[in-house]
């Protein structure tokens, strides 16, 4: 099953700068060969549903490794059966009709 | 790993009643021996992050095989290498503080 | 327009204990006179929109005057035309089916 | 107060199809003056609380409008009082980190 996610992750009781633990989070992402997409307020990432969520967990695992007490995540996850599609294809189909 | 979640599952092209899609989810949570709570907007979930995991999956595979063509969920998944804490613990350590 | 909403609320900065700054976000959305129901990953609101969104704006404000650098939250928002709703009416729908 | 967001709408009850709807509701973003990216599982915004606030709002009056009986969003906000921040500022500090 195919999934198209969408992540943001908040290490709690490591100050007020946290790229470095989106970074590290990014480079686990990336490292399990998925594709991915980083803005402003999270990450697209679309593969398959396992691949997806052992890279979402390994997160939690490498925050927890640097230093991060807690580690609050909100993930979006998206399937469909009746086509396949995407993220690229989501954006242009929106775009389409701007 | 332990994981407090919140699971939000949306439906997609099945109409404007979604109630029998979320109770069929609330069947795979439970029936996959987690601790859950509904709310209005949502299920806490309490429980080892695969299994939590495993069940959200189930719960997709669930609603397409139910006729959704798509389904959306949003998941907030909490971690924690402090402590112990359970959902009640949660709820419970705001309320002493009102 | 009425709004079924559910609010988590994460100021960042501030260590790893939260308790107090949801208890205090937890005051304004009471004060302002809201239905709420806090559960283990949030809390649910219910209100006419602009008086929800209010309680959201000053429960940020709250927060930062309590110290906190910077507050993340993620807020769901429903809204229906279709039927007057009511939290308890969304959780009694699912249960029904159970 | 100033607010980088992001925002997932989802209109149900209007079959599987999405695109026309989240493009209307970006047409409202924009035309409100507001600093926005399209990525594929939402938008991030940036501008003042009010404002963003107001947009989308807008954005679940204008869905309706076009026939959606119920409208759901995700809306992640945040706020900082330690430092002026845009969208780019926080992708560029991870970036900077891989």
């Amino acid at each position: 099953m195919k999934v198209i996610a969408d992540l943001t992750v908040i290490p709690i009781g490591v100050g007020v700068s946290l790229s470095k633990y989106v970074a590290a989070c990014e480079k686990v992402l990336s490292g399990a060969g998925l594709k991915i997409n980083l803005h402003a307020y999270g990450t697209n990432i679309e593969g398959e549903w396992d691949e997806v969520m052992g890279a979402v967990k390994r997160c939690h695992e490498v925050l927890h490794e640097m230093g991060a007490p807690r580690v609050s995540s909100t993930l979006k996850v998206g399937t469909r059966t009746d086509r396949d599609q995407t993220m690229d294809d989501k954006v242009k189909s929106v775009r389409e009709k701007l």
